[in-house]
């Protein structure tokens, strides 16, 4: 992948056409937000763009999606943000893995699938170098700009509370604001609203901590069998990764879902002390120091048991 | 009260000695980062100055509050800043209700108890005015001052989620931050610290959500047997106040406290279309149009009803 400045991305973008902007699977508000701002603001430049992504994006991001409605064409152009590796595009975008012309990205471990990339491991979301890059094709911010790259900032920093929010990300969440970001609407959407069935897996979720390494590592479980007996699907279970790491004391809280499939999807949370990336790695996943994952398969007592393990080994090595 | 401009303010402070800087009962982040920055700030420009409350400095703002060791001398000057009435003094500062000199505030409903004031509601958090008095005074802002300062805005503005936090909480941040504030550590202690017990006794809270009005009221309680089982203190069940709000479809969210007279503290945060302090100054209570409070006595049974038949009219009569 050769690197590129923000102009030449810019300019990239502007002499092609009939393009389509890929996100991770199981999109977030970053990814969602990085891919909604670039395909609105090249579609003001009159070009066909269109999304695309292997999973449908979550209902509660109807204020961009909606806005956004779908094109069909022949893609001539392919772009991706916030994808940071050909094993994250997903079931329905393989045929992409190596077909991508530019990728934008904040994570420093991007697998540099794509022929020109943008890797800003500075940029406490994404969408702060997709501002950058629209700003650079001179589209104005209008609010619906102001809302997708706000939301990307937001969610990828646990709403301003995370390291990775910078002066820059609180700068440039105050210019959004300025530019009509309903801030406040986006974060009660993304921060403070639980349906009752939330509630009731978050109950459950509490119940299941357990400690290990003298509480500084913690465990919550999440089955199949709480998601059934609480009525919560699985984009409902997001924020309780941030519950076990939380509790005083810990310094590598694990969350451990179990999947359909029977293996477990593990989040791993961690303080600034241990690099939750390289714990993580061990098992085959990765993301930032203080957020990670990886799929580990096995009974729910040995998955346990090994991750925890591993765990224990880092606290010691802890930087 | 005659108000002042922020010039004014550090006029008067700069002619003066021996100040106290008062903070109401149960101190929040907002309270303490304005009294702890004047407090420092006051001192750097060689002044004796202390900060009293009716109440203890919980120890999570021990980062605050040890730089800042006591002095004791008769006070000749007082201020107060994010203090909004008399009966918010508590006790151990009865005496000065009526000898406030200085009032720095952004509670619209100041009720003007000092000499002079700056009231400014469009500021998110109190520190914001109190950054802008200590520049005035022409004191250079250290990461001591930034740490105070953003604990303010911080804390005030739900960790930056609220509606209160304007662009200019947000520009404000970043200034903090570029001086070198500890944005993360901070927001780890305030936000995403919980204690065992705590951790207990929001399981508890959890239990007792109830809902009414089609689900558009709902109540949490934390009563004494709650605290005594879960060995939860008072200043553990801050958050708690925000959780009957985060649950869909609700408007009014009530957290009803018992106390240890057995009378109750009301906690309630509405969505944007209610005035959470013209609710709760029916039960001679205040506070902010998301977020207000008021004392209730009487059974739970009764209060519960009290506020919720209260509340229901408010629905009726939305802005």
């Amino acid at each position: 992948m050769k690197t590129v400045s923000i102009t030449e991305a810019a300019a990239m973008l502007l002499t092609h056409d009939h393009i389509i902007i890929l996100m991770h699977k199981s999109p977030d508000g970053d990814a969602i937000g990085c891919a909604y701002a670039l395909c609105y603001a090249l579609r003001k430049l009159g070009k066909s763009a269109q999304v695309r992504c292997s999973d449908p994006v979550p209902e509660k991001y109807g204020y961009l999606t909606k806005e956004v409605p779908d094109q069909h064409f022949t893609p001539a152009y392919i772009v991706s943000a916030d994808l940071a590796a050909e094993q994250l595009f997903g079931d329905a975008l393989q045929e992409y893995t190596d077909r991508v012309d530019l990728c934008i990205d904040h994570h420093g471990s991007n697998s540099g699938f794509a022929r020109y990339g943008i890797i800003d491991p500075s940029a406490g979301a994404c969408t702060q170098i997709v501002l950058r890059v629209i700003e650079a094709m001179e589209v104005p911010i209008d609010r619906y700009l102001a809302n997708a790259i706000f939301t990307g900032l937001s969610t990828d920093t646990g709403c301003f509370k995370f390291s990775n929010a910078s002066s820059e990300t609180f700068r440039i969440a105050a210019e959004m604001i300025d530019k009509g970001a309903e801030s406040a609407m986006i974060n009660r959407i993304m921060f403070d609203t639980k349906s009752r069935a939330r509630l009731e897996i978050e109950r459950m979720a509490l119940d299941s901590v357990r400690f290990y390494a003298d509480g500084q590592i913690a465990t919550v479980s999440v089955t199949q069998q709480m998601l059934r007996q609480s009525g919560a699907d699985e984009s409902e279970t997001e924020g309780i990764a941030s519950i076990p790491r939380q509790i005083e004391g810990v310094r590598i809280g694990i969350t451990i879902k179990e999947k359909e499939d029977g293996t477990f999807r593990i989040s791993m949370r961690t303080t600034d002390d241990v690099d939750a990336s390289a714990v993580c790695a061990v098992f085959g996943g990765g993301g930032h120091k203080a957020a990670a994952g990886c799929s580990v398969s096995g009974t729910a007592e040995e998955v346990t048991r090994q991750l925890v393990a591993v765990s224990e080994k880092f606290l010691g090595e802890s930087i």
